[in-house]
């Protein structure tokens, strides 16, 4: 996050946004593990401090990658949702998932998400997108509409 | 780049081993904009500094996403190539970019190779990552051959 000469590079602006690892981690816990609280992050498998979590999830709203609201059904509690901004970062992690389960000997069960939308390919990606609109952003953001047998959905359970 | 548990998630991996995003940056470099040396490295648009850039090509050569050898045709000079390991990110700095241009309005021209490769799909990736095989690695790591007319090759002429 050191300042830098600005470059309108798309790979660049985007590593920018992004900042650090942790920054990834905490989305990917909330798109592939569903968890929207401060205290469901901070049990994550890599031991993300609280001082870290907190300007993490403080930086990624900041840049329109996550919006922290009031839980209707938990009172005290913040909850977390992702954004259009965000969901559109399903094939950057699916990507970066497949590279380090084939290259780096990830592990099989952890990969399985990763392995299953990229094999997928685009359709299934954007079915798991919609199904993160609607749980992040409501029903009526979804793209294209849950077919009556919900089989165009992709959810946790699919995998 | 601190310290953490360890976790054998591939996302935690994959970002574990890019490390900062100068890594991704010099790799981004020498894979679309076909630089090979130190000081063509140097001239990045992001303005890296010499510290930063021989530490980063130090540890991308420790981790098995670049070698560095002798240049036949300069015989003062180190020249870098990329690997297999490094050849496989080619879907993940596709999609990188493909988020900083349509979510983050990066420039269209600097965000063309992105989104043609995108637009090209999983073909035009393979073919992509051949060329660059055969550029880093020699015209016997290709995957499949190249055509007899050159027209499944992918070169930055056809960008």
């Amino acid at each position: 996050m050191a300042a830098t000469n600005r470059s309108e590079c798309p790979v660049n602006l985007a590593v920018e946004v992004l900042g650090d690892r942790w920054s990834l981690l905490v989305l990917r816990d909330i798109m592939f593990a569903g968890k929207r609280h401060y205290r469901e992050l901070l049990a994550s498998d890599e031991g993300i401090s609280t001082k870290v979590l907190a300007e993490r999830l403080h930086r990624l709203t900041d840049t329109g990658l996550l919006t922290r609201s009031e839980d209707p059904t938990h009172k005290q509690k913040a909850i977390y949702s992702l954004t259009e901004r965000s969901i559109a970062l399903v094939p950057v992690l699916v990507q970066l998932g497949v590279w380090g389960h084939r290259e780096l000997g990830a592990d099989d069960r952890l990969s399985r998400y990763a392995e299953t939308l990229d094999q997928g390919g685009r359709p299934l990606w954007e079915a798991f997108m919609d199904d993160l609109r609607e749980a992040h952003l409501g029903a009526r953001m979804r793209h294209r509409p849950r077919s009556a047998a919900g089989r165009n959905s992709f959810g946790p359970t699919a995998l």
